[in-house]
């Protein structure tokens, strides 16, 4: 079972486990690491091995079938195809579908074999982009100074002299002027809302999220006993509409926003609906959290921060170094008012006590030597190729029904399909042809059927986008053509 | 201000604000950071350094000059006083009050300069004992070995491997044959209390916990608004009386405990009541914590584990590994039976969605080459040694009024005054000799005065265990002699 290690279930994900251990083992294939002909283990010995239900197993294992990467063999058990490692299985299946081919047929078509997977639904950046040899001498560097001291406990708040780097950082390169005491380390940028939702959150109070939106959010405050009411995405941020006809009814302690580059739908606030939701934070007494993702991969101008045009002290600011640099590190940090931070260290220390401090002192070092802008261009440049590439294959194989926006930085798009044609339909239609999508259900606290999607383009890479993109359209239009409605459900409103 | 960096302030550790500023101010004094005669930063100067208010560095500075550490001169500032880099103050003074002592004489006895803060209060292992070069060599080896992958984000319920090899370490280290899908890697043990915490209580829950106890764990509940309720400590246990009297009014959901030498008592439950709590969680449907937060450091023989004797699988286990490896890895592991797996790693995902991959990566290959018992076996050297010191010492020095227990593990005696004398106020009295202890009312959920209080050698050195008892037991008959009673409070239960 050794070859299965590298595969890691995440039970809290988005994606089904089935899907998740069927991606797994299709890369093993890809990889080489499962040659053809390998039988793969027994249903019995995957379902201990992953510690899931056996009917997981049999789910992924006909996913892989489907797929064309396994074949079963009754009686014998699931073997690696052979059409696992050609490049276009569907042509093969219908030139030829039964007659073997030569052992030298074979050959050459495994040597030339490519990946056939087009991945628009992770989130996360792939490890190549790492600063990994600039992380390692920094690392280094901290052990060797502070020896035994850069792995004691850290201060609750966060190490010193990163706290200073940081107010540093946001001022030359935000021209924020952030006060270091009123910045709180935290272990990533989910750690940061589940702390601020422990210093801030009763049992019963009301919290307002954006609809779509980031689903680890909502699971922080539902975990506090908190009502979530969702308000509707615009193209331009919330619909301020929505938000004072709830207003009026329920009053939020705290709303939870993306105002730059929205995960979902990659949107971004205009500058009036900025200021107008300050401005009803301050009337209604409210909080708002705003979580900076990734607003550093800009690729036209410098977005502006909620936080920075925030007078009335209602904003309560995270900022994740993880996502963008090194997930593995879990750092981020909390900008809240001078008021708060007794409040918020005391909700940290009973989290975890603190973050590790030979990280801090490794993220320190970094800002310090000038090493987080350099990582940053190195990004921005590789991601805005990536977005250029992905927006003009949009642009060019799209049909006409589909929707969709432009974002000006971060590496989602938001696709709309015509109204009634539910994205968690064409999520199956397109994973046939080995595209991946995130359908917009998963980002809505009920679950409901949605018309939009999310195509991420941070896994994939720059020379797969266009054949990727084409596949995603032909999806499109057979899903369109042939009206796969397997469920059903209400319309979304225009996203975009 | 650059030197006072080095300061770190906790707003939630259970001693003040202007003690730590005061203790980190006395600590570079004695480190020769701050030499004689040096100018010590306004009050408003310090104020803003920390983000204190005025009183707390007022407070600080008035107790560095009563250590004897500063004096004030009027008009003009605070600065470090001769006498702070000499080893004992008082005979200084007594025998020479004002004369100023030639130039020669100053050298003399400030090149003799030795530490004279005895510090039984802390309970964290000084850095000189982390594996800091193994540690290194370690992180360097996975930082080679899988690069990027290293700093990917990990998955919610640990790394692979390290959850195989914490399985393997637990079988053939402690003979518990652990099933590695029951294992989930947390950053840290006060995470693990948090996650536990939020995976299985709702607001209002009842939890039961050990008094005295950690009051991290304290923390953890209540901030999920759950209902605590202490349970009287014994020398050999928890009070199983009081337990069942209590069971009978208000059904707890969980039990918190540390059965093998508790924080702070040091004390261990005898193998009957171990049984005994068992079965009580087993006929009453609740699940009791156990926080194994340093059984590996044993002097006479392993201890055995409440969930070595489950077989009715209400324990969730709780081992840190950050106590005795490095604290700054932030790293334990959560034992819960396979059924509840799945919450937990949910619970984990909303906290932080996982712990550091490098560092679990680093944990996996200390353990595999067998690094941790080579450096637990160094460290039960060390600490036997400091052990034995601090328990003859007690036994030579301290007068018959004052009781104390034997714990055969761990860093912790626990001390008791006799009745109607409270520990506070004996904490008092002690400082001003240099000598820290930890006052049993901070391991009351009410805070309420108490005659016991916990001496830590975590951080004392072995050479200066025999003088801080000394001037421990003179502190102590001071204070029965002249009975500083500054506040009052009802008697202890005997703990010993």
């Amino acid at each position: 079972m050794d070859k299965y290690v590298s595969i890691h279930l995440d039970p809290s994900s988005a994606k089904p486990l089935y899907l998740q251990i069927c991606d797994g083992v299709a890369d093993l294939i890809e990889k080489g690491k499962l040659p053809y002909g390998e039988k793969l283990p027994s249903i019995r010995q995957m379902a201990s091995f992953f510690n899931v239900n056996a009917v997981t197993v049999v789910n992924a294992y006909k996913q892989l079938e489907a797929q064309g990467y396994v074949e079963a063999r009754v009686g014998s058990g699931t073997y690696v195809s052979f059409a696992a490692n050609v490049k276009d299985f569907d042509e093969f299946t219908t030139a030829d579908d039964a007659a073997p081919l030569p052992r030298e047929a074979r050959s050459v078509l495994e040597s030339a074999a490519l990946p056939r997977r087009f991945d628009f639904a992770g989130a996360s950046i792939s490890p190549e982009y790492f600063p990994v040899k600039d992380f390692k001498d920094v690392v280094n560097e901290v052990l060797d100074r502070d020896g035994g001291y850069a792995l004691e406990y850290q201060e609750s708040s966060g190490y010193h002299p990163l706290r200073e780097s940081i107010a540093d950082y946001m001022k030359t390169q935000h021209d924020l002027l952030v006060p270091f005491e009123e910045v709180q380390i935290v272990s990533g940028a989910q750690q940061g809302i589940d702390i601020l939702a422990k210093a801030f959150l009763n049992y019963g109070d009301v919290v307002y999220v954006e609809a779509p939106t980031y689903p680890g959010a909502v699971n922080a405050f539902r975990s506090r006993g908190a009502h979530i009411v969702e308000i509707e995405m615009e193209g331009d941020g919330i619909d301020l509409e929505d938000l004072e006809k709830k207003l009026a009814k329920n009053k939020p302690k705290l709303l939870y926003t993306m105002p730059v580059f929205q995960n979902p739908t990659g949107n971004s606030y205009s500058m009036k609906k900025k200021q107008e939701l300050i401005a009803l934070a301050e009337r209604h007494g409210f909080y708002i959290i705003e979580d900076d993702h990734i607003s550093d991969l800009y690729y036209r101008q410098k977005p502006t921060m909620l936080k920075a045009i925030d007078d009335a002290d209602r904003v309560f600011y995270i900022k994740s170094f993880s996502k963008l640099f090194l997930p593995g590190l879990r750092l981020a940090f909390l900008w809240v008012p001078k008021a708060y931070s007794d409040k918020i260290a005391l909700a940290k220390y009973s989290s975890d006590i603190s973050s590790s401090g030979l990280f801090q002192r490794a993220l320190d070092l970094f800002l310090r030597k000038g090493l987080w802008p350099k990582h940053l261009r190195r990004l921005r440049k590789v991601f805005y190729e990536k977005w250029q590439k992905t927006h003009d294959a949009l642009a060019e194989q799209m049909p006409g029904e589909l929707k969709y926006n432009r974002p000006e930085g971060g590496h989602f798009f938001w696709l709309q399909l015509p109204r009634g044609f539910y994205s968690m339909n064409l999520y199956q239609v397109a994973m046939k042809k080995g595209v991946f999508i995130m359908p917009g259900n998963l980002f809505y606290m009920s679950q409901r059927p949605s018309e939009g999607f999310r195509l991420s383009f941070a896994q994939i890479s720059a020379r797969d986008i266009d054949e990727g993109i084409q596949k995603l359209s032909e999806s499109i239009k057979l899903f369109l053509q042939n009206n796969y409605t397997i469920i059903q459900g209400p319309n979304d409103r225009p996203l975009l």
